[in-house]
């Protein structure tokens, strides 16, 4: 394997082979299958599981790791093509990420979307730039609209957890302060979509999930015997559910409009996940969230300290699933 | 050893083993005793010290580890319960500790005093609930008023020095901008006296050592066959001393008053220890302290780079006795 | 080994002798040459390939290291001697170089010109402290007038390309927003003069690089047979060149002066390299740099994406030439 950018790109047989993998490394500890091996881990926006089970992960493999992050000890990475770089950036990301490949054995990358195009950021076009930089493997750990890492660990979630095949998964906008990315929704929507499941991500007026991310997470559906709805109606999303997945993310009507989008949140403070939002879900219906989460403003502490809530178990599998990309890309 | 939170946890007896281990294995290397093992270093406050000793130490015993700085290149981590997260911090330290113990083999943590409540403080009640929300072995590298790493490598070097156990130790206040943590002090005062050594602390009007924690100390005396007293006077204080370590700490009569204790503060410049504070000492006394020092301002030039100092000495036992921790831990 | 400060402290011989090992680490790679041993590297300046090339040829040795950035999550470090502390630094080098040599079995220091007197900078006072005070085998990772690690990593790009030993090199003088430092240019005539070239500095009124480090480079010249020389005449200096290494560095006539500084070279935009310089030059001339560089400021996009560019080979090789420095030291 020499990318691992995009769920999509593999076919459900992979990614169930990714999982049994997963299972067998934990099960069966190789604690030397990556001795020697090098994974560089690049920083442009911040991480905490990202950050700390990639660099875990490759020690448990034998293998080990360093991290940049421009601008935090070194330089700031200017992005743009034919940029005069008369500014803050003192390096083109054109040099600093084949530098930083020629280093290592396997590169990860963390962008996060600029916010400001909606095009232009579902296009991937700065993670597609990094892509056609990198000559060793590369892992994408967070891009503008993707973030596979963390679809992978919820799918093994998932699978532990025992939730069926064909259960309903509902993708739930939850407040936050600020707009976020679209990349965990898209992610999410996507991934649930491709282990089967019926899909139904619940949201506010103004943030519908861009047409292009739901028709493909509908390609997925399509393909894996599930479906995928949208509605703004929280009693019949939840009927019945067997997830709740909670996720912050920006207008997609006004994307990249810091005011309109405030405007827009600023009645929607009771979208913060509280346990009577489970009232028609199934009895042992689970909470999700990919974290970070903020406390009583996205997911009630009632909610995240209750039973249901699964956002610590999701967060380990981060590193329980990354051990298997990188046992396939470097073992 | 599931916990190394507090010297106060451990008999007399269980810490010259932990020193004991400390020499064998700095006689009689393991290189290998922590192989597969992983430490996560947790610094919500700065740190060089600690950061280096403990990276250098599990891999000098085979291990590796990794640093989360939040707020730096990492989310900043909202430390009170029941808050409503609309501010600054992204994540909980209820899902931000156990996440980071699930990767780990073990979890340092450094969380400073806030400074604002001195019985908030005395409790340790932001170290307790980190406690309570790691399931791995857990290291204090320095909370609210402790230092159990500094305060086992002060006794190393005591020892190494040939210290008497039965010897006169002087804890001295000594002059800086601003106030500082009691950790340090506190931590030091009840080493001293579990040791079993003479403590005096000497400190100006103002700074005397909280009745918790002299009260702590003289428990530990009167086990060790040790005392602790306290004076402002230092010629007594130092008559016959064998040690003198000097710390700065704030104001205790006025805790978390930044002003009240600027006030105080402005008149005891003189307190920057120098040579001629040790005319009355014993001939080979020796001057500790647990770095990083203001030179000129805390001590003088001549006493730090004079035959008395023995702070690099310290500085050098945090890893070795730090390896002893971790392998009794880990191995 | 024990200090790698200065290729100028080595023979022609002994250079070449790394470089051969070089070669054959990469040739022979030896993963166990430095088990157990550790790198401490401490950055007082920010860095990308240094900080990368250097944990990732430690652990492609068998080693590990650990990083400290002096007010990036530790203490800011005072460097004058005498200081009277009571400003932002709350340690002195005098202390935190010691301690960080103690833990580990090397060190890496990074400390950048002051840029503020031309004498103390030419005489290297901080490193020559930094020197001092280091008991374990240290590495130049950038001082104020030298950069050893680039200088061997060039050197290995020549000889890799193919460069004749009596080639013509044209350091030439490129435009930047700021004055950078000297260490690059003065490590890089030295360089090219030691390797026995044809050396030409090429620079505006104003740029001429200071006698000491001309001398220097004549000096190494005298000894390899290769010749130096300086001229303000772009298409005197690029008849016939076989390498155009292109650097920027401040004004040396008004040192230390940011306002002359930018006056001089307000009219110095021009000085970026583009294809057209290559005008006179040999067919197949290359064009180096250090990196990080600015594109369209320093160097256009036409001539960095063009074939003449070997700027990513030079960064590659700083990994290479590194591992033989370390081994050298430590194995």
């Amino acid at each position: 394997m020499k990318r691992f950018l995009d769920l999509a790109d593999f076919s459900r047989e992979q990614v169930l082979d990714l999982l049994a993998l997963a299972q067998s490394l934990k099960d069966h500890p190789q604690p030397q299958a990556l001795a020697g091996k090098i994974l560089g881990l690049v920083f442009f926006n911040p991480s905490l599981r990202t950050l700390s089970s990639f660099q875990a992960g490759m020690a448990r493999l034998g293998g080990s790791s360093f991290v940049i992050s421009p601008g935090q000890g070194t330089w700031q990475l200017e992005t743009r093509l034919k940029a005069v770089m008369n500014g803050a950036a003192a390096e083109h990301i054109r040099e600093g990420i084949p530098v930083l490949a020629s280093y290592c054995d396997a590169l990860g990358v963390r962008a996060f979307a600029e916010g400001k195009n909606l095009e232009a950021d579902l296009g991937e076009s700065l993670f597609g730039m990094i892509d056609g930089l990198c000559d060793k493997p590369l892992v994408n750990l967070e891009s503008a609209v993707n973030h596979p890492c963390q679809a992978l660990a919820d799918w093994r979630t998932l699978d532990e957890l025992g939730v069926p095949r064909r259960g309903k998964f509902v993708l739930s906008w939850a407040y936050h302060p600020r707009p976020l990315p679209l990349a965990v929704p898209a992610a999410t929507v996507h991934m649930a979509a491709m282990r089967g499941m019926e899909v139904v991500v619940l949201r506010p007026e103004g943030f519908a999930l861009p047409e292009r991310i739901m028709e493909k997470a509908r390609r997925a559906a399509a393909e894996s015997g599930g479906s995928v709805s949208e509605t703004t109606d929280r009693a019949s999303a939840m009927a019945g559910a067997q997830v709740l997945y909670a996720k912050e993310w920006g207008t997609t009507d006004y994307y990249g409009d810091v005011e309109a989008d405030a405007r827009l949140r600023a009645s929607l403070g009771e979208w913060c996940v509280r346990e009577r939002w489970f009232a028609g879900a199934a009895a042992d219906a689970k909470l999700m969230h990919c974290l970070p989460v903020r406390r009583n403003v996205a997911i009630a502490d009632e909610a995240l300290d209750g039973p249901r809530a699964v956002v610590r178990r999701e967060a380990y599998n981060r590193m329980v699933v990354q051990m298997a990309v990188l046992h396939r890309m470097l073992a």
